[in-house]
């Protein structure tokens, strides 16, 4: 007790403890900066469970919405709602690579000491100053996306308004925040592979995590003493699959489909389709009409929302890693081979225990959620809240528009659903369990003798 | 090769390899059948791939139709129905439980020895035998079950008749196989204990699997020397648990449905929200009209659909004692604890990774052929195709009734499905696989280093 309250304040909690009340926090603040006057524009009468729903969506970077951001708030209100992102997404970089580097709870992560050589090599001193090279990269990121959307938003939108957009817009990008108040939305620059391209990159920049572009970085300034994390390549070749493989299934449903990509050029269809590919992780970004795509479109949508992105980033989902580990065993089973071999390492099998339990909390999360709403939403179409649900819960933001109808019960559940997806079920669980990881006290004898599947 | 010219037929298999060809050989020999003059009423017109979708649909055990059974077939056509569903369940039946006490080559089933004395204890001699025991289980349950089934129909239909749907019922429902000939269908027993209360209890039986019927009877019959499985007291819990909870939501969400539950009285709500629970697990008789039930009930029948009966049984989907495991190992995650215990004994880590991979498979099959007929069927609904896709994959056969206007293409996707459904994708996987288990030749080492969730 005496020990314990002369120790920092922020030392007597675990990391997911500290995570799990900042983000609540940061809902709370955010929901009365909202509710300060002069956020909303005239008209647009957002009522405390919108503004509370907002905030949420603002600071888990989900980019949900229940009116236009553009012309539900002003300036003053958008500038709260990019900051919270910004927060947001420092935050759960910082606590996702701090985990992985330091805590090691879960996640044995015995190259932490290689990772702190990199870091090392980019001249920071210690672990703690971690913080310091991820607001720099972050910054420098931020920043020449903002120079680069300034050339089109200038000429377009003038000086003011011109930089204020590209800033914003460059924000809500590389943290895969996913609000545009740009007027008419992004999809009119489907075809503009300058703002295109530079919200497509920083969204996969964003959604690859601090750990995996801090390890490229310097082992392409170093090769030989700064190699590869089998982790780094993992993610990377998943990324590259999902992407790939979504560009050409977007490509090839949605051609000729008059409502998305049937009036573009053939060039404009696959910039389209490629940002298509990359917004469901977790961008948010819509360049088409979610609503009009193909339902197998919407279906492939909504399998790349629930994937998401890297740990540890500003993408959502059950992410890349725990994906690529489900396929490889199962493909395992299927072709009779027992061990799980990834450039050259065999996979452990406490991480494939831990993916299929992760996808497991993560699917009754969404079916949980999703038959909550459709209790209180009877009237509202299955498909389209089996959307926004997977879309809250991945922290994605694409929405069949079906958002501002749901009511004050369904936006709180989306809410919470926002919360949970944002720093994680088994973070939240962790974070509220008072008592450490334990082994059972007996020791119980093994049973191996289940039928399974 | 000499050796293996000397040897039986059967035994240069692999139990895999026997029913995953012997499964084909009844879908072939069926629909030849079925394509026989007199087996289709007058004004039926069903093509070819009308007659290959229903014979794979009753070896399956699945009951989709593309037509009124009773409508569309002459008594003829219907018998071949019924026998096709009772050989396939027969078959699968046997070979799963063949699979469980002998092969043991995924399972790693250790207490064979235990099961093969209480099968001696049935006076059975060797295990080859034991299709005799499985004959005799069903020809009793299926007897009893036509017998009280008589009660109703012969007053009903007269003797003829009624003893005619007595029997097709009673195989059809102890097979889990899901056809209905009754004019009128089975909505109009949906207040009448007897025969909503038999199917009821010949589906729960049907789904149990005869490794945990002979388990239970044996218990029961001597309780010292023939212990309870701990696979049996998983399955059962979670069977109990899935029904209860099943009857309860169905109740609280159709109490006033004028479509379902609310014309009927009090008893007849509980009933029949019992019989809806029952039926998604994967009796396929439906007693309510699904396409009236709310979204609520409709997203929990799936899954309900999903999660299916007991391994070895005549019941589909990924099964409870893999939702138990994936369910438990959760819990674990989320509560902090290392083991997984369950009635005293502690769940080996193999399982669970074989539960994960198995509903990964699952999930991906199910995912890959509503993808398909999303592509191939554009025009027809979401929620419905997703519905017939899980109900034709865990071989159910309750219908949002689009069946029938599924395209040539969609009906051969769906057909493959139930087949693999039935047989298993893993056993079908291991099946076409020439080389057995392996292990790596090359000792990889390990890789414990991958952020997973
Ligand atoms: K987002
Ligand atoms: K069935």
């Amino acid at each position: 007790m005496t020990s314990s309250a002369r120790r920092p304040l922020l030392s007597r909690f675990t990391p997911p403890q500290i995570i799990a009340v900042l983000y609540l926090l940061g809902i709370l603040l955010g929901t009365l900066a909202l509710h300060l006057p002069g956020m909303q524009r005239p008209g647009a009468n957002l009522d405390s469970v919108d503004l509370l729903f907002t905030a949420t969506s603002a600071i888990c970077i989900t980019g949900l919405v229940v009116a236009d951001t553009g012309e539900a708030f002003t300036r003053a209100g958008q500038i709260v709602i990019i900051f919270l992102s910004q927060i947001g997404g420092l935050g759960i970089v910082t606590f996702g690579t701090l985990v992985a580097m330091l805590a090691g709870r879960k996640v044995n992560f015995t190259e932490r000491q290689l990772l702190r050589e990199q870091i090392n090599a980019l001249n920071v001193g210690a672990a703690v100053s971690l913080l310091r090279t991820i607001l720099a990269f972050t910054l420098v990121v931020e920043l020449a996306g903002a120079a680069l959307l300034a050339l089109r938003f200038v000429p377009q939108f003038g000086w003011g308004e011109g930089i204020y957009n590209a800033i914003f817009h460059s924000i809500s990008a590389f943290n895969n925040a996913g609000f545009v108040v740009v007027p008419g939305g992004m999809s009119q620059y489907v075809q503009d592979p300058l703002v295109s391209g530079v919200i497509a990159v920083q969204i996969i920049l964003g959604g690859l995590g601090f750990l995996v572009q801090l390890n490229v970085l310097t082992h392409w300034q170093n090769p030989r003493r700064n190699r590869l994390l089998i982790y780094s390549k993992l993610t990377l070749a998943t990324t590259a699959f999902l992407l790939v493989t979504g560009t050409l299934v977007y490509l090839a449903l949605e051609w000729s489909n008059p409502g998305t990509l049937g009036p573009l050029s053939p060039a404009g269809k696959v910039l389209a389709a490629f940002f298509q590919a990359v917004t469901p992780r977790s961008g948010g970004f819509a360049p088409l009409n979610t609503e009009a795509l193909v339902s197998g479109s919407l279906f492939l949508t909504m399998v790349l929302m629930f994937i998401g992105a890297n740990s540890g980033s500003t993408g959502g989902g059950i992410k890349t890693s725990t994906f690529a580990i489900l396929m490889g065993s199962a493909w395992n089973l299927i072709s009779g081979r027992t061990d799980l071999i990834a450039f050259g390492r065999r996979i452990v099998p406490e991480n494939v225990v831990r993916a299929g339990t992760i996808t497991a909390i993560y699917t009754l999360l969404v079916a949980g959620a999703f038959f909550a709403l459709l209790v209180t939403n009877p009237k509202l179409d299955f498909t389209h809240l089996l959307f926004e649900t997977i879309s809250a819960a991945a922290t994605v933001g694409l929405s069949m528009n079906t958002t501002p109808q749901i009511n004050d019960p369904g936006l709180i559940i989306l809410t919470v659903l926002m919360y949970l997806g944002r720093i994680g079920p088994v973070t939240f669980a962790v974070a509220i369990n008072a008592r450490r990881t334990h082994k059972s006290l007996i020791d119980y004898p093994p049973e191996r003798d289940i039928l399974v599947g």
